[in-house]
């Protein structure tokens, strides 16, 4: 399963039940945290995900509604006796942060645990089944989006029809890779009579806190899935673009212009009780539209 | 009023639906917050506390279930436009803990804001009607309890007996400080005559995080109320000791050998689910305690 569940989805302080930025992205059996606002590991009690399953946690920026609820998660953890290895990938100065409060507690985690700072678009996470990416949007400090791609599985090779076709065994990979095969009579054999297309890679994208920019577009073109932030109403829009913050309409319309299938909205401001104008103000524009609500699981 | 209403009773990780430490002293038209763990201020929403009364927060140590939503709660405060003035008192290495994480987030606070480094046994706040003191625990790492007393209020002048033995009016004062009157003919007016008592202060104390420690006792003399940890049950003993913490009978042993009138006890390990053990064991020794239970205002 590759889905994405959403822990908190308020801006700035808690109100009306909502709680600060937090969402898992559950792939290849992991789970993978993104963002940590205070909270969360309460959030992760409420909604059953299993805590040991977390070996990423991923930190967009040091507004404090993204990160306070960090020191407390990692500190649980120790004392719940996490044994599994934890990489943290983060603005640089979170590793400070963190370490004074280890330290004014005497506490040493239990677990081996890496810091990984991020500066700039980079990859943070590759495997071969799987590549978790950073971007840099644009908000008021130095802040990152996230995307998780599955990568494309290799075609499935139907075994039989290649013997039959007497394909030798050592030219099979490069088969599941999509190569056509012409044999010593010099006749093609086209890659599609002897494997099967699999599903390509699926890609989900979280945006972060960033006003509306154009340059995200590369970064999250065609992809599945995006959450994308949307703090304010469209009536707010002058109060959005000073804020670094955007609107519905302005995450709709990047939605659109970047090509994704589905577009997650949140981080709503505490200005506003009730959400139902933010799904319509956004379907207006990007029809496939969700509002990221609390303890929600979205398949990517 | 002068009243505790409990916030979160719950020792090191959240459990069982019981948040981290956190108690709303009320006294003399304000509120103190002792201890803020994660989601304090989440916890002060949901029980309806006036955050714009808190003027004062003290941290007893710097274990993270008792500070982890410290800055998250200046955070708001800010956020929310508090304008008043905000003393937090507290171990010495918090200040550079906050300091670190508002630097991070390009964040200042829009209030006045004050630390005030404890360091020993200390009165922290002194006014005509309240006296608030820390006092050494005996915890893993530097530890620090607080109490809270009113002070007694001069007694209350009968002006018209006053006036009719001609007492002269410069002198009341010391009449309502408690002192008899000899007039011009030396004739002895006992101060009970003319003036009538009021009620004696009361006092309430936080014992924090501890070990059984009877070094305690003169801090917590007498007083009206006491909260006093119980992380474990009795047949825990050997561990309470080897983690600097208590167990219900050590606390209502305490409060006994102490002669307070009232104990509180929490900071429950999340071992435990169910707590009448807890309030059986310790009125075994203390009749008058209660749980701490959260969301409980206990008045003084």
């Amino acid at each position: 399963m590759f889905a994405v569940t959403i822990l908190g989805n308020n801006s700035a302080v808690p109100a009306f039940n909502r709680h600060p930025t937090s969402q898992v992205v559950t792939m290849d059996g992991t789970n993978f945290l993104v963002d940590c606002g205070e909270g969360t590991q309460i959030q992760l009690i409420n909604y059953k995900i299993r805590r040991n399953k977390i070996s990423h946690i991923f930190i967009s920026h040091l507004h404090g509604d993204h990160y306070f609820g960090l020191v407390g998660l990692l500190n649980s953890f120790s004392l719940l006796s996490h044994q599994q290895e934890l990489h943290l990938y983060g603005p640089a100065p979170l590793e400070k942060i963190i370490q004074l409060q280890l330290e004014a507690a005497a506490t040493e985690l239990c677990y081996p645990f890496h810091f990984h700072p991020i500066t700039k678009a980079a990859t943070l996470v590759e495997t071969e089944k799987i590549r978790i990416q950073c971007f840099p949007t644009n908000h008021r400090i130095e802040c990152y989006g996230f995307s998780f791609e599955e990568k494309k599985e290799p075609r499935k090779l139907i075994i039989e029809k290649a013997k039959a076709l007497g394909i030798p065994a050592n030219y099979y990979s490069r088969l599941t890779n999509g190569e056509d095969y012409t044999n010593k009579e010099g006749h093609l054999i086209k890659n599609e009579e002897v494997t099967i297309a699999t599903m390509p890679g699926k890609k989900y994208a979280f945006c972060a806190d960033t006003k509306y920019d154009e340059n995200l577009i590369p970064y999250i073109l065609n992809a599945d899935m995006i959450y994308h932030e949307t703090t304010y109403l469209d009536n707010f829009l002058e109060k959005a673009e000073s804020r670094f913050h955007s609107t519905t309409k302005q995450a709709a319309k990047l939605a659109k212009k970047a090509n994704v299938k589905k577009l997650l909205i949140g981080h709503f401001s505490s200005r506003y009780d009730k959400l139902d104008e933010f799904e319509k103000e956004a379907r207006s524009i990007f029809p496939n539209t969700s509002l990221a609500l609390e303890g929600v699981c979205f398949e990517v």
